[in-house]
């Protein structure tokens, strides 16, 4: 591209600036004033004052920056989730806006124990290094084991060898996340299983461990490790995460007919439960303060990487939320809350103890946003809600395009916010929003040491926090006496 | 983001991909036998399959790294530019589909003539390096010059000089891309006349040089060059581009009151014009062999970096459109040229020269289609066309949408095929449409040393290259007859 970009397709964002200039100059008194369409006029200057204040005075960036580089990762029941969840009670409290409480989750505390060592022998040589994480939740080793292994692209496989079929054998499961699936999100949905049960399926043959492939599109050596779960019909093997590199490796040795044993030593730790905390910050709204508009994303993290993209981004912007709302003199009508979940990653309690609060207090939640999908650029928002708040959303549709952020689809909103929806009585279910960044690098990064601050790109992040800031403000702009 | 990732969105997407397996075990039979609406099943279909071939064999990335890596930087005149030609051409011989030619083009041949060198001195002490690019186009400067830097925001400021006010000064253009428009590609519209004009705009009040800060958002220290023009009203002095971070260094200086003096040693030459080629494959159409849908890019690039964004993406997404329908065992309706367009940076022949050719000859180009934006995920496109054009357009945005590139607006399509426009007749002027990638980006890489191929993402090129394709075939599906 060389010197003829059109700024076509920014002149009605130029336009709505300097309407946004003339709103500021007169304060905003510009929304009594509005004529012809006070709604749309009115949050169209609105959406751009939102856009200027984030990109221009954003902090959104050097906090992530902090909570990555001094806090780190933070795994849930870690000193480090402790520092975390002091951090964000601390920035939100900064803002000097509503008041920040902590909310007591108990959550689990499994520690990885040290670095995994994990090798693979051909025909019976030497020890081969593979990269390899173990998966979150994962007993230990005790010691070095070490056995053949059998390759499967999915569970049908495994029921064909029986009982004992796997007796001393791991079962390697190697299906790669679809690439031919355009949704990088779609992907992974496709292929988490083998990472959530393939212990439980290793162990129901008679395994004695599980390895898995991976979950990312990346051909690389990062190992990308991730929850797991036991159940109580079946002994608890180890399981661990192997780099997509070593996957092909293996599987191409043994489709070779080579015989290929894999070992393992990993040293993981499930302590006592702990207590840690939800972190909330309440801004009580002027019409309706005891309706509820809750955004957020989780400020847990694995313990590998810095949690950057997954959830450091949905952090920092779910407090940039409150900062450019407060910034710009906005006043919510509803109450809004920012809430910096813990423990999404492995067990959702802080998610389901929020909820659980709610429901007990009778609180309505109106409307619930979350970012949890990475701070690559902004396309859109996925909607979990009735037929009428969905059309609600929609209706928003050519404004926030002009804002790169016109994809609204049908979906999933949010982990964290998930439990609301099930919490709550039919007629009181709140209204979900997810932000949905470009879906396609964040399985690059995701749960792997690639996960850190360098790989989250400023603009992007606070256009990001931009669209979030918009949602939470249109929402808070709807009547819900009258959806539904 | 940990595991209740939503499916639904990509749901319809995976229904589509089961039918176009059907269809593919039926052969291309399936066109003729849809029933109810086949116009819009045969075209779900189809796009299917395009993402699919291209997602699972597409050879773009390939294509990619041989043109970055053994071709290299190829600007216009340069012996590279002559290897990437022959090259555009071999590879697209090699798909066994159509005529390929080249199309002589008689382009500039200007050279940076070795690493430039530059430096300030503060107050009258040492040199301290300064990172510069000299401009495309410009004069060298006799070995060292050296004078005190006058900074301005824009040309309006030079004004009040009078005629002689710079007169051993050199002027440094310091606007940044505003920082506050969403869509970068117009932050650079914005700015980019300080590159484009500088030189004549300093040497009408005297100046002894140029200095423009460096079009880019990124903070960092690599300069971003580009192109400059010299009018026959003033001496024609010497310009460069200087990276952000030092001109944020130059600045602040300044602004504190020290005396900046700015040196530039620079040993560009401008050759005599040279003959070099546009690369041209021709499919001919089965039903309206003599009407033209072009789909292009450029296949020069600055000296600098590899030409990996700007616009080797361009010019291996159009060779995989050829390669994709082909596999796909598509016959086009109407005649389609995959234009690899030479000297788009500095001087646009390429697109002059195809134009110009093709009024002399009577062709109606009923499309055309442009790749140079990048090859970050796409977003959409950017349609120049008549109402009737933007409609017909606008009424794939659903099916576009289920692929990510349903973001449709009114815009500049391409300075290649530009001139395509301007040539032809009223009623004979091409629907004419651009890819557009999230541009974010992109202008951290553009014209610089970062321009590499390792900073092109292999799954956003391959959407890229499948969005180009599935327009194509769109337009090739359209009856141009009926549109105005």
């Amino acid at each position: 591209m060389n010197d003829s970009v059109s700024v076509k397709g920014n002149l009605m964002v130029r336009l709505v600036l300097l309407m946004a200039g003339v709103a500021a100059a007169m304060g905003l008194e510009a929304q009594e004033t509005a004529s012809i369409d006070p709604w749309s006029t009115q949050d169209s200057v609105m959406l751009a004052r939102i856009h200027q204040q984030v990109l221009g005075e954003g902090a959104c960036y050097e906090d992530l920056r902090f909570l990555c580089k001094e806090v780190g990762p933070r795994l849930s029941g870690s000193p480090e989730a402790d520092e975390a969840i002091l951090w964000g009670g601390k920035t939100l409290q900064a803002l000097g806006v509503g008041e920040v409480r902590m909310q007591p989750v108990i959550v689990p505390h499994w520690e990885r124990g040290g670095a995994e060592q994990a090798w693979m022998r051909v025909n019976g040589g030497e020890r081969e290094p593979l990269r390899v994480a173990a998966l979150g939740g994962s007993v230990g080793t005790t010691g070095d084991i070490e056995g053949d292994v059998a390759v499967f692209r999915d569970f049908a496989e495994l029921d064909s060898l029986g009982e004992d079929g796997l007796a001393g054998r791991i079962a390697f499961f190697n299906r790669p996340m679809d690439p031919l699936m355009i949704n990088a999100g779609s992907a992974y949905g496709g292929a988490y299983e083998q990472r959530s049960k393939g212990a439980v399926e290793s162990a129901r043959h008679g395994g004695m461990a599980a390895l898995v492939r991976s979950l990312t599109h990346a051909m690389d050596t990062f190992p990308h490790t991730g929850g797991m779960r036991y159940n109580d019909e079946v002994r608890q093997v180890p399981a661990a995460a192997v780099s997509t590199v070593d996957a092909r490796r293996i599987a191409r040795l043994v489709n070779a007919g080579e015989e290929v044993r894999v070992g393992l030593n990993m040293g993981c730790i499930l302590h006592d439960d702990k207590s840690q905390a939800n972190v909330i910050a309440e801004w009580t709204g002027s019409e309706f303060p005891d309706r509820y508009i809750v955004v957020g994303g989780h400020l847990d993290s694995w313990d590998i990487g810095e949690g950057a993209h997954d959830d450091g981004a949905g952090i920092v912007q779910s407090i940039e939320v409150l900062r450019t709302l407060h910034a710009l003199g906005y006043q919510p009508r509803h109450t809004l809350r920012v809430v910096l979940f813990i423990n999404e990653e492995n067990g959702n309690n802080g998610g389901k103890t929020y909820a659980q609060r709610a429901r007990e207090k009778g609180e309505w939640h109106v409307a619930a946003v979350e970012s949890d999908a990475g701070g690559d650029a902004p396309r859109g928002y996925s909607i979990d809600a009735s037929d009428a708040g969905t059309a609600a959303v929609r209706s928003w549709q050519e404004v926030l395009g002009d804002y790169g952020v016109g994809d609204l689809r049908r979906g999933g909103a949010g982990v964290d916010i998930g439990p609301l929806k099930k919490e709550m009585p039919a007629g009181k279910r709140p209204l979900m929003v997810g932000l949905r960044p470009n879906s396609q690098r964040y399985f690059d990064y995701h749960h792997s040491d690639r996960d850190v601050f360098e790989n989250v790109h400023e603009r992007e992040l606070k256009l990001g926090a931009a669209a979030l800031t918009s949602m939470v403000y249109l929402l808070d702009r709807l009547n819900y006496d009258s959806l539904d």
